[in-house]
């Protein structure tokens, strides 16, 4: 608990003057004001958090964190729980939608078991970027009990502070969020509903795809297991102890830590929206460190962010997580600071002004 | 008006063995099916046009044409004239918002001169990139007369069916529109009003900054052009020649061509998105090389997009042009086909596919 407290004391508001500077910089730019919405936007929040108009954004960093769910035997999932394990070693070979991606963007995927139901055998691959910080083997099925304990969550949320924090050593010029875990959207519907106060119908999805009837079936058990815990919405502690996963307390844990070593965090879809919430109730000046990424398609996404205040840069019908739409979004935050500081101004190009 | 109709009759429909070969592939990727969401319609699209599933988008080429128009002189842009040529020279020296985000995405800046109200002295630079195209110093002030005459429209049409021929020899896997000209969205607003139908005040918005006052005479002068010239919307040289402006006949022409040479093309933003319409009402069967990058501020863009079915990628309030919005959303579309090659399956990965 002291590691939490120690890191949310760590983070401070924005740069304003930073902020400041960004903005007369692109107000010199060969463009109208504005005129570049949301690159400016971007690229003045970066400024606030870094304190620099030109910060490197070089060391992109996916953290992709996995973990099962008990609440998997309730059938509340389209897949099995062994695709949890599977697509672990899916991601350690370079195979999954979340490599392709980071590669894509030039970012590197860190994965970490958080706590899934199986050993995972990493020392079959070259795998430098994998952690083992595993608190169990899958949370226990929060329609009967707690999901997890009280220690258990905060080893969880420390558990990202230090993954992030290991990393950092590499470098983290910006971070995104990424999760594995089947089961994990009826995890983060219960988050959403407890935090944002939402009912449960309005928050919960068809995660990986079931139909009509299974989704009747999710909405009714997380109704029942939100009467039978009352997870209080001002302790994010207690809600991720009696209805969260050990991936999304992780991921609570590496935003946090990214506030508080003034490092842009990319938030992913639902679950990374869920384990925004969770570091947002620990800390709300954490927020201002957040870039969401995109809308998912799951329902109780946008109502996560709304409730922060954070406005999606991408809307591209994703719901895949792993942290496919943080990496895509990073790569625009970068155009965006690049933007800042490598086109000519008016003054060097020699271009005319607006009229008055 | 040969080389158009050539190039129009060239424009097959989609390849629909690719897309279902496409469609099979994504749906054996280690991903819950359809999960990529817009990514993964943006592959299949791709695989028809390229009639391939690993087409290579390494080629990237932006083609920004510039061009000047006479109804400036009645005030409808917060800009002088003099800006087009300026900033002809910005994008040759790399200084600009386009040539920011081109190196951003690795792709390449055609600039054309298509009719700004100056001499380029391009020799000064070092610009391989450059195309003298010159149809004229700017088009008339349509609000007295027609802004070209229909010679004039089918050469600049012509000029952007050779631009893009020209550059095939070097290469283009996948292109993207851009613009420059002062009092360009006057002509757009004109163009989009003249063949959707729409009212003026519906597709008329304040370029690069106008205020209330200046808004109101843009959209009254609008309305008295289109009341002088009645366009024929079914006839888009018709429409060109008397609410047009070069660039945008130029940009028609690009976009028939890459739909000729079956090359994927991004549309930028409004000015793009009035060439687009030309483009369409020239040979409706264009729309389906079309991928439209992002919906602009300018009100009239959604308008023309919906008119031809197209969802924009990117909703990033950009109302810059010069094809910023095409090389941020190009890069989306190297990510979607990136996802189709390089994804492992559920059979080379070992995972589970879904419950029955």
């Amino acid at each position: 608990m002291k590691k939490i407290s120690e890191t949310a004391a760590k983070i401070t508001a924005l740069d304003r003057e930073a902020i400041k500077s960004a903005q007369a910089r692109l107000d010199s730019l060969t463009k109208p004001q504005a005129s570049l919405g949301r690159l400016e936007e971007l690229a003045k929040q970066v400024a606030g958090i870094t304190g620099k108009l030109n910060p490197p954004l070089k060391n992109k960093v996916i953290f992709t964190l996995a973990a099962d769910h008990g609440i998997a035997r309730e059938g509340v999932s389209a897949f099995p729980q062994e695709v949890t394990v599977q697509m672990v070693y899916n991601f350690l070979r370079g195979g999954a939608g979340i490599n392709v991606l980071a590669r894509h963007v030039g970012a590197r995927v860190v994965v970490a078991d958080m706590g899934v139901a199986g050993e995972i055998q990493s020392s079959k691959f070259k795998a430098q970027n994998f952690k083992d910080k595993k608190v169990d083997f899958g949370t226990k099925n929060f329609t009967q009990q707690p999901a997890m304990t009280k220690d258990q969550a905060i080893k969880a949320i420390c558990a990202g502070i230090e993954i992030f924090e290991e990393e950092l050593v590499t470098g983290i010029d910006i971070a995104g969020t990424g999760d594995m875990g089947i089961a994990n959207t009826a995890s983060s519907s219960a988050i959403v509903a407890s935090i944002t106060g939402t009912a449960v119908g309005d928050v919960t999805g068809r995660g990986t795809g079931i139909d009509d009837k299974a989704l009747q079936n999710k909405i009714k058990l997380l109704e029942q297991a939100l009467k039978l815990h009352k997870p209080d919405a001002k302790d994010a502690l207690d809600v991720l102890s009696k209805v969260g996963g050990f991936e999304i307390g992780g991921l609570a844990g590496i935003i946090l830590a990214a506030a508080a070593h003034k490092v842009p965090v990319v938030i992913d879809g639902f679950i990374s929206g869920a384990a925004a919430l969770l570091a947002y109730t620990l800390c709300p000046k954490a927020k201002d460190y957040m870039i969401a990424a995109h809308c998912s398609v799951e329902r109780g996404h946008r109502i996560a962010l709304e409730f922060m205040g954070l406005e999606p840069i991408l809307d591209l019908d994703l719901r895949l997580g792993e942290g496919t739409g943080a990496a895509l979004a990073m790569n625009i935050v970068d155009a965006a600071v690049k933007i800042m500081n490598e086109m000519a101004t008016f003054e060097s190009a020699q271009v005319s002004e607006k009229n008055n």
